[in-house]
């Protein structure tokens, strides 16, 4: 195997690949990446056995300007020869396989030989039967993820809440996470109205995949008994392992009735629910307070070793009963976090009940919902 | 006590006098900072007893709207404090001292009740009898201790080699440190024939000093018997502690003769270097090569368990003996960054002696020196 390529175009390849390296891997040559050179391009693959990325530099990439010498194949330990690549001092770099598993990397002055495996050794890609297929807008992927991912579980005691729960049927997909004190739910529609699949994605996937959406404008999903497959542009595939087992029904949960709602901007009772939080992490109990007495809200926290501190929100509109209840602060700004600067509506059944943060302009399709914490 | 302040001109301060503030600190007072309010202005406090920062916000400061109610002190936990202050609504902030060493903190909508302690229990600073005094542009000062501090000696079983040495006589002022593998020296004159001292400042106390020193346009260095200040401005003190002991003679380290000498350019041959440790560091020696022979330079390095590199570097000018010698690339990287952009002169006497590298504009004023490694 010997290719010259631009060195950027490389880099960018290298980026995309180590997102499914993992530092500490169970099998040695998975700190590799693999590198395939054939008549039509060069693919890079990283893969931690849960998540697998392969990416191919085309022949025919004008910006690549990759020129073929010989084909071949050869794996190489991902950070080490990703951190050369970077920094070389040419604009092109040139590869070559010499003396078995040995690559001579050079660009400009410099010239590295670093040892490498061979590619035979590096284990194959799942072969998979694609079931179902859809195609997103990957702005809408990026926002169905970052809003429900949040809630997903740390507990690897409870494996299948580590993940998220796609939905696909009827032309929508729906997306649940819960960790059991709080969910998050979104729902888009899609056009395809044969696509019928219940998945779980691990969190971690999605929050690897997330990344690599930003680079393109739709992604194809595929999904498979068990992997689902995102294809990203059209040199890019993204596997990830699906989670198995059944995820708990999560509609349930969700309560139907309200019997006091606020309306306020997202944003700003974030910045008050901070500045609670900063005292409520000092103390002992990680706890915030929300009082809503007539049109006077107050969120409020007391640690008796730290202090107190009490801040007066302005609701939009404040609507039903009087209510005091108390939240762990971290839930609830990872909640507002997902709605960014919009309007929410936030309502309570009564102290006990979960609680619910629904955008006031789009109020069926996207729900935040909170467990309080009992502090008597 | 009782005032109102501008919340941007509080944050600088509480961020300079946090500078001096350890997370690690043998009396829990320390982890607080002072505040006292007299009919002058507003005075902040902090130290970990090696170093102790004081800045006042003078009452007359335009920026600052100091309003004072009452005057007073009290002392309260530095970061929890700073992160109310940094996350409050208002522009402008009040503080006021509730119910003994209790402190009310308001701005706009919210208001924080937190737990002090009484200002009488936090140390005294030390009281020094000044017996040299001098002013540097700051810019000067940040310079010495950016080419200095990186040689100073990590480790605490010699103490005294943990500080850069400063001698103050005949209108200069030399500043050295050296770990016994290398060493930084750099000379610069001030305008008071009179000074004459010898004093060893703490590293770690320089590196704030750093940070701090960017902020103004000169600074008075004042010399007591155990300690050094520093004003910046009209409005803040830095204190350190010295550390005491006999500094080793440096002069008779680095050698009067030169074998071979190389110009290049500091800033490409860190490159070179940098591309160099990439490999040196993944090895278990961390070593790199220099050959000159004649008007050819390699930078190489070669661990057999990961590979090797070599790259050829272009001086611009090569005189001497041809010469192969062995060194740790991380002390070349620290030498190399002091020098910024410049042309250096790189001499050396023999394989085992160490080396020289000095600016070629500047080359009596500035010295680094690296001792080499015998690789046989």
């Amino acid at each position: 195997m010997q290719f010259s390529i631009n060195r950027q175009i490389l880099i960018k390849a290298l980026n995309n690949v180590n997102r499914a390296i993992s530092a500490r891997t169970a099998m040695p040559i998975l700190a590799n990446i693999k590198l395939v050179l054939t008549e039509e391009g060069l693919t890079l693959t990283g893969s931690d056995t849960d998540i697998s990325i392969e990416t191919t530099i085309p022949k025919n990439d004008d910006q690549a300007q990759l020129k073929i010498d010989s084909i071949g194949g050869i794996t190489l330990p991902a950070t080490f020869f990703t951190n050369i690549v970077k920094r070389m001092p040419g604009e092109e770099i040139k590869l070559a396989n010499i003396d078995g598993f040995q690559a001579k990397i050079s660009s400009g002055s410099a010239e590295y030989d670093i040892h490498g495996q061979d590619v035979n050794s590096y284990p194959h890609l799942p072969e998979v039967d694609i079931k179902n297929q859809l195609t997103l807008p990957a702005e809408t992927l990026i926002e169905v993820i970052r809003q429900t991912v949040i809630a997903v579980s740390k507990q690897l005691s409870q494996p299948i809440l580590t993940g998220v729960h796609f939905i696909l049927g009827g032309g929508n997909l729906t997306a649940v996470a819960t960790d059991r004190h709080r969910l998050a739910q979104r729902t888009v529609p899609f056009e395809n109205e044969e696509v019928n699949a219940d998945i779980i994605i691990p969190g971690p996937s999605l929050l690897q995949l997330q990344g690599m959406l930003e680079e393109v404008e739709t992604v194809e999903i595929r999904v498979a008994a068990n992997q689902v497959i995102f294809q990203l542009g059209p040199n890019t595939l993204f596997y990830s392992r699906l989670l198995e087992g059944n995820y708990p029904d999560a509609s349930r949960l969700i309560p139907t009735e309200k019997k006091t709602t606020l309306t306020i901007n997202a944003r700003e009772l974030l910045q008050t629910i901070d500045r609670a939080a900063l005292l409520s992490h000092e103390g002992r109990s990680n706890v915030i307070q929300f009082d809503i007495s007539g049109e006077h809200s107050i969120i409020s926290s007391n640690s008796p070793e730290v202090g107190k501190i009490e801040e007066e929100i302005f609701a939009a509109e404040t609507a039903g009963e009087d209510l005091t209840i108390s939240f762990n602060p971290d839930y609830m700004r990872d909640a507002l976090k997902s709605f960014g600067d919009e309007e929410i509506q936030i309502g309570f059944k009564t102290a006990l009940d979960p609680f619910t943060l629904v955008p006031t302009n789009n109020a069926t399709n996207f729900i935040q919902l909170i467990t309080p914490v009992r502090t008597y």
